[in-house]
């Protein structure tokens, strides 16, 4: 079942008019006919019936005739990620943890940093690429690439997961049915001593996600996958 | 840590030649030194030190001073998936459940399979680079591409996981403290209603990940958390 992305349709009988990809897709590939229906979201929860009128493959219009709410996730989850040197794996996170469920992405902007920049625009298409496939209806929110301390002014109650020394908690003790989720997840080379030590000032709960070593994004989907299977 | 690859260093003080790759990564990158040592595995476990005596970026040599055992996990993982049309996901798969754990993994040939060859010796080498980069020391074995019939007679206390109807158990609440398991993950359009039959006829448990709708590899994955989980 193909999911279209409509962000902005808020009217009922409001007027739909597809991109030339998608118009061209619906054509060509769906092979759909005038009077047929799809389905779309705004990425907001909302699940559009959609009928098609005028067929064209580089102009489809369509008129909304039915909405329906979808209900989200169970639980926020909030994973605050230093972008990998390599995008195509921070990009390969975004589509993994759409899938799995998350709700909301910070880019971390870190001491031992590889990557300090990213193409917003390009991870947000990649974040709606994800829900079509999956045939979700929240879209995560994507917030700008934030610096360590500022993330951390602003989520005291965050859990830090490092390779550092000192005791930490196994995250999946500390997820079981906790509606609120937001943890950090460090780049290649871990937080520096001055960032640990500053969440350690502000008290933050230090977790660890096991005992084997993952890349920053593997452990980032391992979170995922902790807090999901916490609310299965 | 760089971790060296070296499968057939049986006896003490064997001289161990390098391979170009390797050589030049040792004295270009590494800046390593006559009488330096390395650390290296064969993938079943051992993890030698290798004191490095010719430095050439072409052809390094070294000595094995010495040799330890190390700890496989505690627990066998053998995911049986059908490969993905895009290998790209595949290999990523590879990749990601070697970092997180597996032990064994058998591509499937199933009837709704979209990939129906592989090339064994480049899923090695991505198992292989998984391994030294995570620093592992036992490597995942990969067997060759098996029908679904096939996999299913060698193995029937297997678990399948589908998106069918029908009665499943999560997974989660079927490998807690499971010191061997084994569980089918099919392609894109999911198991034919035969092979879920063929399974049934066998006995075989059903399984679920979650209410969620995961692409193959994002499904593997997944599973390879929760066994990992199970066991932290």
């Amino acid at each position: 079942m193909d999911l279209f992305y409509l962000p902005h349709l808020d009217k009922h009988d409001a007027v739909v008019e597809f991109s030339p990809d998608e118009s061209r897709h619906l054509c060509k590939v769906l092979r759909k006919n005038s009077g047929d229906s799809v389905y779309a979201t705004n990425g907001k929860g909302i699940q559009y019936t959609i009928e098609l009128q005028h067929m064209n493959p580089r102009k489809t219009t369509g008129i909304r005739i039915g909405s329906s709410i979808v209900p989200p996730l169970p639980y926020e989850l909030h994973l605050a990620i230093a972008p990998t040197k390599n995008i195509g794996r921070f990009e390969w996170f975004l589509e993994k943890a759409t899938e799995i469920g998350i709700t909301h992405i910070t880019p971390l902007l870190c001491d031992h940093s590889e990557r300090t920049q990213i193409k917003m625009e390009r991870l947000e298409k990649i974040l709606v690429a994800a829900l079509k496939q999956c045939q979700g209806y929240h879209l995560p929110a994507l917030f700008p690439l934030t610096p360590f301390d500022s993330f951390v002014s602003q989520h005291p109650d965050a859990l830090i997961a490092h390779c550092g020394a000192g005791e930490k908690k196994p995250l999946h003790s500390l997820v079981q049915g906790t509606q609120r989720n937001t943890i950090l997840i460090g780049p290649e080379g871990d937080f520096s001593r001055c960032e640990i030590a500053l969440a350690q000032s502000k008290k933050m709960t230090e977790v660890h996600l096991g005992s084997r070593r993952l890349r920053t994004e593997t452990a980032a989907i391992s979170a995922c996958c902790t807090v999901a299977l916490a609310w299965q």
